[in-house]
């Protein structure tokens, strides 16, 4: 077997975002799963989040729309493939509900949430098929973005 | 949403082999769940199983490899996706275990065993991401090999 040599090749088609979150893992996750309060923080301002479906287990769907400032919706699909409540959550947009492959699959989110001392050790991957994919999407602004959503995340579950 | 569209192409890129196994559907998921039992099965003779690790849960590994007539080995290693004790199972090469996505994802497997009057509805399904992944697998004798795989399986299943 090819265990490093497949662990080298996936590190070069992965982004991550790590940040210490100054809120429990508990409210974090919270943020991440309950449609009311994703819809809050999920898309960096001015960007919003006008639709949110979460049927947070294995195979259930994750949906989301996210509108721009002039009022274009783009629709992101998929199903989450693990789930570990309050500490990691494992989606895609490969699959459609039903494990149906779509054609043009694009990314998996690990998103992690780890205690460190009461607050949140929280690290959000996004592995890709292809090195190309994985520049097109920090080309998208994968580091920006996901940045500017996170100081929200963090805001919200403050809150909570 | 494009629900029906969707659906019809996935049916272009869906290959299925559905059986009426005469012996009931708690035998055939042995056959396909456990590592000996499977072994005896899997691959038409005159190729063989010499090795298969099966990790029976959502993430858990899917490995077998297939030895030819003449002694080539062919590794095919993935996860479960999904699985429903006695009655479906999903597994895929997209992902290497841990939820890393492979660079040639090739295919989404999903059987299914149904009770029929102590007998068993089998249905074995291969789903693919374009219509040319689906047609190479054709050409690769998807019908013939799994077909007589299927005939083992059925064989074994009588005898457990």
């Amino acid at each position: 077997m090819t265990e490093p040599a497949t662990a080298l090749a996936a590190e070069t088609r992965e982004l991550v975002l790590t940040r210490l979150i100054d809120a429990p893992p508990a409210k974090v996750y919270r943020a991440w799963t309950e449609p009311e309060l994703l819809k809050q923080w999920f898309a960096p301002l001015p960007y919003t989040v006008p639709f949110a479906e979460l049927d947070v287990r294995p195979g259930g769907v994750f949906h989301t729309v996210i509108r721009s400032p002039d009022g274009a919706d783009f629709g992101g699909r998929g199903v989450y493939l693990d789930v570990v409540p309050g500490e990691k959550l494992v989606f895609t947009d490969v699959y459609e509900p039903g494990w149906h492959p779509v054609e043009k699959p694009f990314m998996t989110a690990i998103v992690t949430f780890e205690d460190e001392g009461g607050k949140t050790r929280y690290t959000a991957r996004a592995r890709h098929f292809t090195v190309e994919d994985r520049l097109r999407h920090e080309e998208m602004g994968f580091h920006e973005g996901w940045g500017k959503a996170t100081d929200q995340l963090e805001a919200l579950a403050k809150t909570l």
